[in-house]
């Protein structure tokens, strides 16, 4: 799983019917000394996450799993809101 | 899921039976500013995309979803048309 | 998917039984504009490709799909011949 | 498989159902010779791993093994503590 | 697939329990012109490889087959040992 933030949505009014009713957000990857680690993806959402939020996110089928058992065609969902990390670097 | 821009097609006349009947489309993965993140790649079209279109698209075994219960041989697939964008540099 | 170049063969005379009888072929990742994205890979073939051929093909899970029902232990399975692209860049 | 240190752990009160009572470590991935490797990922664990210790993660639909015949939304799990390697460089 | 040199030997005694009993072995990624191509894996062993082998080895749940019908947490995993390649640049 990786972390990032939330920068923003995005709305595709055509869509697979798997991805009805779905929000799809922007996600920044980032590290835990908040630096950038990839370019931006978009993200299902399954905890209610906003614009701002630090989020952990998992990829691949698994993203696929908070949706079961129905099929939905995406490779990346957001599953945590980050709220607490100790760190070699320091907590926050 | 990424997005990226539709940027031509692809046509391959001895193929696997899976991919019988469907359009190949070649699409240059982009950031939400519009730079390329990554080498093109060729993926299934599901929304009817056309070149110049910018689309939303499904990497790995979700690939294949749009297409159960049969199965199909692809990696990458087109799920939806950006229509609006919200991002923290601005909306499109 | 990714278009590549067929450059080469290989031969494992010990290997796990589902390969037995498989070509294995050498790939060149390419884009379209005939640059190399990737280091090279070994891919099963389905469609007879030969040495200099360019080539569809699928990595992942999506690489078995070709030869089910049985499961063959491959990530990456060439599923097309590259007859004709049309791409921003010029027709081929 | 790789190899990695836990460096951090991460609380996140709004997850997932799955992910309830699971342990997520930071880990960094190293190679054999000690250097970074890739950027910082969360893992689940299922050794008993701390802050410190030398680890073996599972990437992809193989992190969701350990935890079955229920499905757990992770694409990252720690499947062993690191003892012994006898590496080209050395052993330790 | 990919081709890679087995450089060592690792050991782990706590360790996740499809893992029992399996060789655990560290895999440099080698292109065909023995260049390394990424950083260090670790890999089950179907073929008894040994240390300065070439090998062949499939990644993600690919890497689960060879193991079938038992479940096994591993996402990479060695299924040949190269013998013979014919390439572009020469063979070996």
């Amino acid at each position: 799983m990786n972390a990032g933030r939330v920068i923003g949505r995005m709305w595709a009014t055509r869509k697979d019917a798997s991805l009805e009713g779905r929000r799809l957000l922007v996600v920044q990857p980032l590290n835990f000394r908040g630096a950038e680690t990839g370019p931006e993806l978009v993200a299902l959402d399954t905890v209610d996450a906003g614009v701002g939020d630090r989020v952990l996110y998992v990829t691949s089928s698994e993203a696929t799993i908070p949706f079961r058992p129905g099929l939905t065609a995406t490779d990346a969902t957001i599953v945590g809101i980050l709220e607490r990390v100790d760190h070699v670097t320091g907590s926050w």
